[in-house]
């Protein structure tokens, strides 16, 4: 046991995190990344160790701020400080590293210590590389799920038949949900939508409809819209639903893999209590899912975690080689989704997709057709009556039209330099050029097509427009464009092998967005 | 393309990392742990994102000490920023994630980065674990092992036929590599010897030998050493050979794995030109290596990799269920060893365990009884007269004598309550004993054997001294040797199942002293 004068550092940390002088480490035994137990006062709790040679002297500890604030300490003041051992779970992180089965109690230890700050990242990052390399049986996953529910904000509402909507994610200007949620509450069924906003996208749901009305509201506000409207669009962000997930996903993200996608999507949906849940999964050449056998394998085991969950799930492939609509980017994707819902009216695959969706959930409710009857509730603006309760009750001007939402001052079009058809559009390079030229954190920045694949386009016409916030931004998204092809436009059955034009600067090919 | 106030950070860390705001880092479009391309002047460099909402505010960069030294910047200059690609060693890494075989050339790839600190935690520790997870062929441990010695220091001897002997560790009081040293440069064969500081036990050679004379030295004195006398006995983190496994090795310790033991171990011996090699690999039930068949598997992978490396290995296992001799702390071991060399005489062990590895050595170089030879050394005192020429030629005084070397001033003896024998001696918890006792730290502290397995022991006799440099440093030894046992004193074949003791403080089962 020691005693150390207390040292404010001026970081930021996510977990306790203490730094003693190496001297000192020597003195009470500890290496880095190993634990010491603080007590000071009535508190007492375990810190991950790192050392340091010369940023804290001998006889110090350097405390960030967060920790000081916790336990009431000031700079100078002393506590005691002992060597600590590690946590159970890291035994429990050994066995997987050895490729056996978790048990439920394990799995439990090893999330609660994850939400509790108790591992470090060279700890989680040997779990989630161990679960990648030896993967996980259904029941482990299931556990998981629980495990990452369990340690979450919970939304209970006094309907018990929860419906709900996810998308693995993966096209451009999918603005599905806008229209989904709406659609379906005004068929009265209940669905407290949380969305992302892009990680590596240029637009979530949760950037699309922050143009429409506010989507940051807590765990009362959300109960309180549903049970007004039946539905609501919020960041899940501003909840704290399976909080687990954002810790793996800080360490999925820099090594391109995602093995918590299965119970990532059922935690949060388990946590707001779905009870019912259709699941888009986009299928295509540069989708993450390629082929029919894909789609059906992931589907099954979605299918198979939601019994487990007691969630009834049915998933649905739907086509991913173009942008959904026209609209790519955060305000550009709000106005069309807008218009669409206002006018009963729009492009055709959004409509369709929407529908399709929204119709697995009436037909869980029973009804006959499903999609027909979302596809009434859309022409017959009862969506767009539902919508507009929803942005009153998140706090939104119900009268908002799309012409409101700005987006991009200066914009830029991509002009035809020949007559042929639009072959393909690449996704990848599309989402390059959006976020390039701002988007998702220039809301006003992205793309609107003016062709989709199939559309005959003569030589001079526009392509697209670009849009962005300065003529810097503007200029960097052509850049991008001008080297990578974002549409190739040609005879039918020309060019195959040009399918992936590389993006040039930064290669993106990894979509975490769940 | 970003310009940004350079700010500095009373940090330390030892690869190239740069913290951004998180506004300006959503602005070039960098996440957490990608990467930025730095320009100043003429200097361009990649280096690891941190973000953070205060710590660097906006328009800012927070550089550290060595980085700004590097490029000759001062606080408040403005630096180029962009964002820039993962290394492609990182597609690499993920390719051994999948289960894959890594080529040479990406072998080379993930180790140059390695070394250039291009790779942040997470993504080494992906690495450490899917090599844990996955394996190696004995092509790749090859291949690391060279790309290992390749990106360090190297020992360049006029002398082409170089010796050399290494132990996987795990025996308390393993002082053999003193005694093996002077005996093998005795008899005419060069024996470059770098030794490591202890990690997780109380003593290391380096930290033994450094009783007697200076261990720290750069390349050229080692070389000059060397030429002199045949023989040395160095630190090896005071030159720079095979400088990835310190970087491997603290992945390693936290997780309790060692995927890296043969290709750190034949790197390091590469790197000083060894072509002859013996490994000693103690073998028991407290030991890393519990059984023959283990110990021929691991024997095998050594010989194999020496035969791809052009050195000739041999293997020998030694007994390992009790301390080596009756010291156990770098001072007490260093007198041990010590009063052995001069005198030709001291316990039986030791001197059998020093002799068989020199021997093997000496039969490589054509003797027909290796060990006798050995022997006969340290009995004719031709090991001490060479030990002297070694401590003299690294600066320490060739007259010294057991009784110069400080040992704890504190001291307390535990005694036996019974009559009987000792049955066993657990040697985790006599370095749990000695660590606590506040060795290696103080070089002082350690325990003294009074007897060994196999002894009659009368109730009342003293059973083993307890070393340290303070009374608080003794009571808290005390205390975990009162908790646990050292001793097992008794009739024969009673009390198997209390084998292995728990140390009842902190679990240090793992043994990562190579």
């Amino acid at each position: 046991m020691m005693q150390l004068r207390v040292r404010l550092l001026p970081l930021e940390a996510e977990k306790p995190i203490v730094v003693l002088n190496k001297e000192d480490a020597d003195e009470i035994d500890v290496r880095p990344l190993e634990r010491v137990r603080i007590r000071y006062n009535h508190h007492n709790f375990i810190a991950i160790v790192n050392t340091t040679e010369r940023m804290v002297k001998e006889g110090e500890i350097g405390l960030y701020e967060d920790v000081m604030e916790n336990i009431k300490i000031r700079s100078g003041q002393t506590i005691r400080v002992d060597a600590a051992n590690p946590p159970e779970s890291m035994s429990y992180i050994k066995k997987k590293m050895e490729g056996m089965m978790l048990t439920k109690h394990e799995i439990d230890s090893i999330i609660d210590d994850t939400v509790g700050g108790n591992l470090s990242d060279i700890e989680l990052t040997s779990f989630v590389t161990s679960l990648y390399n030896h993967g996980m049986t259904m029941g482990e996953i299931a556990n998981l799920s629980m495990a990452m529910t369990r340690t979450g904000d919970v939304l209970r509402l006094k309907k018990k038949e929860i419906y709900d909507k996810h998308s693995i994610g993966g096209v451009p200007g999918d603005k599905t949900t806008i229209l989904v949620v709406p659609t379906v509450a005004a068929g009265g069924l209940t669905i407290p939508k949380t969305s992302s906003r892009a990680i590596t996208s240029p637009a979530g749901t949760a950037d699309r409809f922050e143009c429409i009305a506010p989507v940051e509201m807590g765990l009362e506000e959300i109960k309180s819209v549903v049970e007004k409207t039946n539905g609501c669009i919020v960041w899940g962000g501003s909840v704290d639903l399976a909080p687990a997930d954002d810790m793996f996903i800080k360490i999925e993200y820099p090594l391109s893999i995602d093995p918590f996608l299965l119970p990532s999507v059922m935690s949060k949906k388990k946590a707001v209590g779905a009870k019912y849940l259709v699941i888009d999964i986009p299928t295509g050449e540069e989708a993450k899912i390629n082929t029919k056998e894909e789609f059906e394998n992931l589907a099954d085991k979605f299918i198979v975690l939601g019994k487990k969950l007691n969630i009834k799930v049915n998933a649905v492939s739907t086509y991913a080689d173009q942008p959904l609509g026209y609209a790519i980017g955060p305000a550009l994707e709000a106005r069309e989704a807008l218009r669409t819902i206002m006018t009963g009216k729009g492009p055709a695959d959004l409509i369709d997709k929407a529908a399709t969706l929204a119709g697995v959930l009436f037909s869980y409710s029973g009804a006959k057709d499903g999609k027909k009857m979302a596809m009434d509730m859309i022409r017959s603006k009862k969506t767009y009556k539902k919508l507009q309760e929803i942005i009153e009750a998140q706090g939104g001007d119900p009268g908002i039209k799309p012409s409101d939402i700005p987006i991009g001052k200066k914009k830029a079009s991509l002009l035809s330099k020949t007559n042929g058809k639009v072959l393909w559009i690449s996704n990848k390079t599309v989402d390059a050029v959006a976020r390039r030229a701002g988007a998702p954190k220039y809301k006003g920045a992205g793309i609107l097509l003016n062709k989709k694949i199939g559309d005959k386009v003569r030589k001079g016409e526009k392509l697209l427009e670009i849009y962005a916030e300065n003529t810097a931004k503007l200029n960097q998204a052509l850049g991008i464009a001008g080297k990578s092809e974002i549409m190739k436009i040609g005879k039918k059955s020309t060019m195959a092998l040009e399918r992936y034009p590389p993006i040039g600067e930064r290669d993106r090919t990894f979509i975490l967005e769940r």
